[in-house]
C-alpha cells in the first residue's frame, strides 16, 4: 500500500500525474470502483481482449475517448471532486469502445469517437442533473444514449458503415439453437465479464476480475455471481447458443450485481437476495430490449443494467433497517416478514 | 353498511383477514376504488370472463400475482397505509392477467407470473418515487412496463411462446372492415369495461360496473361515459370492426374517465368537459401506440390511459377555482372565459 | 419604435388587440422571440411558402391552431404573463402546420387540427410542470409529442390518410445519391430556415430571417450559423442529396443555434463554441431519429432540436464564470483550461 501512497503524493504534486490518475480511475468507474490500479488492470484487459480478437482499434478508441471526455469535463469546469474520482471518464471510454466495435474503421468513425466522447461528457452532466432529483446516479446511460445516437445516425450517412452483429429485421420467436449447460460455461462467464468493455475474451475477463479484487473483494464476488446467474438464467429460459457462447448474457448482470449487491448498498443477506432479483430483472430487460432494437439493428449496450438498476435503486431506502417506532400499529408487516416474532 | 363495519373490525383484529382485505382492495384499485366489496365483485367478474372465454389461467394468474405482489411489498417494508389500501396489489394483479393472456400456458409462463408480480411491486415503489416529484400517481404503469418487458423478452427464449393477437409487422394504413354503429354497440361498451382486466365478456363488464356502483356512483357513471365515448370516437374515426367488436377502444377510455372525471378531481361541469377531452386524447394515443408497437407484436395494455391521464393531471391545479385577486390586471383571461361578466 | 409603443398601448387597452398580440408573439416564440412584428413576418413567411408550394392548408391550419391553442390556455386559466408572451401559441401553431402537412386534406384532418391544438396546450402545461424541476423549458416538445400521436394514430383510422414522405420500412444504410457542395447550398440553407415551419421555400426563409432581424441581431446571426453548419455537416457526413436539397438538415440546427447561442445564454466565445457542439449533436440526433422512425413512417419534426438542446441546457450553469474561491485547491482544472496562467 506504500506504492498507493506514493502515487497519491505524486498525483497531488504534479498535474500530469493528477490527470493520468483521473483517467485510470475513470476506467475503474465502469465497474463502479475508485482505484487507479483497478483502472490500469481494466485497460490491460481491454488491450489484451482487443488485440486477441483482432480489433486493435477498440483499445485505441477507448483510450482516446477516455482522454477527450475527461478534458471536456475540465473545459466545462465540472465538479473537481467528481473529476478526480474518474466520474467523467467511464462513459466516454465506453463510447470509444462502442463506436470502434460497431462502426467500420473509416475516417468518419474516428471523428465520431472524438465528438462522441465530448458529447458523452455533456450528457453525463445533463443526466446527473436530472437523476440527482431522486438520489440515483446516471450510471452508464450517457454512454448508451450517445452511442445509440451515433450508431443509429450512421445509417443515414454514406461515409459511415455499421458493423453491428445483425441487420435491421422484425423480431422472431426464439429459435432452436438453444444453449445447454456444459463445461464451456466457465469461459462464457469470464467472457461475460470482459463484454462489459465490448470485448470477447476470457483472459481479459480474468484480468478484469483481478482488477476488481485489488480494490474490493465484495465487488469481485458479486461480479462472478452476476456473470454466473445471468448466464445460467439465459440457459434456463432457453436463450440461443450463439449469444450465450459470446458471454452476452453476463455483462449486464455483472454490473447490476456489483451495483446492487456490493457498491450502492451494504452487503448483507437481504441485499444479496434483492440484488439477485435485480439480476433476474436485468436478464428479462435485456431480452426485451433485444426484441425492441431488432428492427433497428443496434445492440442493447448496457441499457438493461441501467434500467434494472435504476428500478431497483429508486425504492432502495425500504431495504435499510427501519426504526422500531415506525412499525408500531402494524400487524400486517410484522406478520409476514421472515423471522418476525409473535408480535 | 354494518357488514362493512364488521369486516373492518375483523381486518383490524386478524392478520389473515387484514391480508385478504388488502388484496381485495388491490383488485378494486385497478379501477381507482378503495373498497374490498368492489374488489370482490371485480375478481368475480374476471373469473366469469376468464372461464367464459375458455382461459381459466387468467383468473389464476391474476390471483397468484395479486398475492405475490402484496407479499413482496410487505417484505420490502413498503408504506403500511398504502399497503392496506391495496396500492401494491393492483399492478401485480394486471401483470398476472397480462402474462397469462399473452403467453402460452407453459412452465416458464408461471415462473414469469411470480417473478413478474414481485418485480411489478419493485417498479411500483420506483415509479412512485419518481412521480411523487410532480404530485401525480404512477397509475398502472408498473404493470405496463413489467408486462412489456416479459412479453418482449419472451421472443428471445425457446421455452416461452407469445400468444399476442398479431405477429410483428410494419404498420399499414387503416383497412376496409370499418366498424359501424349498430345494436351490438351496447355489448362492445360492456366488453370495454371488462377489457380493463384483459377479458372480453359483457357479463363480466356488468359485474364490474356493479362493483363500481357499490363504492361510487360517480365512478360507475364515468366508467360508462368513458366506454361509450371511446367506442363511439373509434367508430367515428373509422377504426377497424374487429377491434371495436372486442371492446378494445373502451378500456383505456374507461380508466381515463374515472381518473379525470370522478376520482382525482371533484366531479363538476368543467371537470367533465376536461375529462372528455382526456378521453379523446386517450383514443388517439391508443391508436398511435398500436402503430408504434405493430413491428414488435405486443399490445398497448393500459399505456394509453396512463399517458393521457398523466398529461391531463400534471397541469390539473389550473382547473381549480383561482382566488380573485390573482386575476386583477388580467383583461385577456376574464374576457374569453365562458360566462365571464363585462368587467 | 414609436409604432411599437402605440401597439403596446392598444394591446393594453383593447382585449381584441391583446389577443392578437399574444397570437403574434406565439408565432415569434417558435424561434424563441417575444415580438409581435417578428411573429407577423413569420406568418407572412409561412403564408408565402405554403401558397408557393401549393399547400394553402398549411397556413390555414397554422392560424386555426394558433388561435385554438391560445384560447384553450385562457379557458384553462394558464399563467397570464406566459399567455401574453405567446408561450401557449407556438406549439399549437406547429401542430396545425404539421397535421396539415402530413395528413391528407379530409374532414377528419381538420378535426385533428382543432383537437390537436387544444391538447397541445394541455401538454405544454404538463411538460412545463415536469421540466420546471430542472429549470429548462419544454421547447417545442408539446408540438412534437401531440403531432406524433396524431400522425401515428392516423394509421389506425380509415377516415384519415397519411401524406408523410416515406411509408414504413426497415432502415437501410446510406445510399449513393450523396449531396455535394455547390452553388445551390445557399438556397438549401434558406429552406432550412423555412422548414422550421414545415414549408420548403427560400423566399419564406428570407422573410423569416428579416423577422428575426427586427427583434435580435444575435438570433438572426445564429439562425444563419445553425442552418449553414447543419447543412455543411450533413454534406460532410455523406447525407442523401434529396434530404439536403429540401433544407431538412437545417431547421433543427437553426433552432438549436438560436437557443444555445443567442437566447438561453449570453452570446460569447465559449457560448458559441458550446452552441456549435450542440449543432453537431443535433445533426447526429436527427440522423438517429430518422433511423428510429423509419419503420413507423413519420418524420422527426423538431425532436432533434429539443433533445440536443435539453442535453446541452441541463448542465448549462457550468459555462457561466465560476467565482474564484471555488477553484482554490484545484490544480487540474486551471491546468487544462484554455488560456489559464501558470498557477
Amino acid at each position: 500500500m506504500s506504492d498507493g501512497n506514493r502515487w497519491r503524493q505524486l498525483a497531488e504534486r504534479y498535474r500530469g500525474v493528477e490527470f493520468v490518475d483521473a483517467c485510470l480511475r475513470g476506467a475503474a468507474q465502469v465497474m463502479l470502483q475508485n482505484n487507479p490500479l483497478t483502472g490500469l488492470l481494466i485497460l490491460v484487459g481491454i488491450a489484451v481482449g482487443s488485440l486477441h480478437s483482432g480489433h486493435p482499434q477498440v483499445i485505441v478508441g477507448a483510450l482516446v475517448a477516455l482522454v477527450v471526455g475527461t478534458v471536456t469535463a475540465i473545459l466545462l469546469r465540472a465538479d473537481a471532486g467528481s473529476l478526480r474520482s474518474g466520474l467523467f471518464g467511464f462513459s466516454p471510454l465506453l463510447t470509444g469502445a462502442g463506436v470502434t466495435t460497431f462502426l467500420e474503421d473509416r475516417p468518419l468513425m474516428w471523428l465520431f469517437v472524438v465528438l462522441g466522447a465530448a458529447v458523452t461528457t455533456v450528457v453525463t452532466l445533463a443526466l446527473s442533473t436530472v437523476f440527482r432529483t431522486w438520489g440515483v446516479p446516471a450510471l452508464t446511460f450517457p454512454f448508451v444514449l450517445t452511442t445509440w445516437f451515433l450508431l443509429l445516425g450512421a445509417y443515414q450517412f454514406a461515409r459511415s458503415t455499421l458493423a453491428t452483429p445483425a441487420p435491421p429485421a422484425l423480431p422472431a420467436a426464439g429459435g432452436t439453437d438453444v444453449a445447454r449447460l456444459g463445461g464451456g460455461v466457465v469461459f462464457h462467464v469470464l467472457e461475460g465479464v470482459s463484454q462489459v468493455f465490448l470485448v470477447e475474451s476470457w483472459i481479459a475477463g480474468l484480468v478484469i476480475l483481478v482488477g476488481l479484487l485489488v480494490n474490493s473483494r465484495w465487488s469481485a464476488a458479486f461480479a462472478v455471481i452476476g456473470a454466473v446467474a445471468g448466464t445460467l438464467l439465459a440457459i434456463g429460459f432457453g436463450a440461443g447458443a450463439a449469444t450465450v457462447n459470446q458471454g452476452l448474457w453476463g455483462f449486464n448482470a455483472v454490473l447490476t450485481a456489483i451495483a446492487l449487491g456490493a457498491v450502492l448498498s451494504r452487503p448483507s443477506g437481504p441485499t444479496a437476495a434483492y440484488a439477485l432479483l435485480g439480476v433476474v430483472a436485468t436478464v428479462i430487460v435485456q431480452a426485451a430490449l433485444t426484441t425492441v432494437l431488432a428492427p433497428l439493428g443496434v445492440p442493447t449496450l448496457t441499457a438493461p443494467f441501467v434500467i434494472a438498476t435504476w428500478l431497483f435503486l429508486l425504492p432502495k431506502r425500504n431495504l435499510t433497517p427501519v426504526p422500531q417506532h415506525e412499525r408500531h400499529a402494524d400487524g400486517l408487516l410484522t406478520a409476514l416478514r421472515p423471522g418476525a416474532g409473535p408480535g
